[in-house]
């Protein structure tokens, strides 16, 4: 999981680690990386995420208030709340693990 | 995930963070605590498992090689591998996060 960090990287790198029928698990590697400006993730699946290293604030398009992640913070993403990631820590690799459900 | 961390348990602690129809994702802390002789875990459900703190050790019934776990380390046990935690340090606590799917 915390092997092969790069400290750079052009985009954030996703590995996936089991893929069923019912679940996704992935591991997320950002560097500075951030959504676009005016973008939203809505997604059909549910969401839990946990950062792991580093550091990361994601906010939300429903009012719901931007939540500061440090390493072992988790929050739980209800399909289709409308969620970006606001920024990631330029100066140090960031880990999520994050698991997606129906 | 990291906070409350008890230095002395009478058992192993289980704390349910996310719980649906398709999945069940948990928290355990161990501090010490092992299998008991003879016991195998024969689950119905397929379980991944990552050991965010500290350290551990599972074998498993079917041959497969024991597998010592430290932070970041985690492993796929399907349904009905028969497992047992052989070991968890006993100099600090273990924090493991399962997730269970069908």
């Amino acid at each position: 999981m915390f092997a092969d960090l790069p400290s750079e990287l052009p985009a954030e790198l996703v590995h996936v680690l089991v893929e069923t029928p019912s679940i996704r698990i992935e591991r997320i590697v950002s560097t500075g990386q951030r959504s676009d400006a005016g973008f939203w993730y809505d997604q059909n699946e549910s969401e839990w995420v946990i950062v792991l290293k580093g550091q990361a604030e994601l906010s939300f398009a429903d009012g719901t208030p931007p939540k500061s992640m440090c390493p072992g913070d988790h929050v739980m993403i209800p399909a289709h709340q409308k969620h970006r990631i606001e920024w990631t820590s330029p100066s140090e690799p960031t880990v999520w693990l994050a698991i997606f459900f129906p």
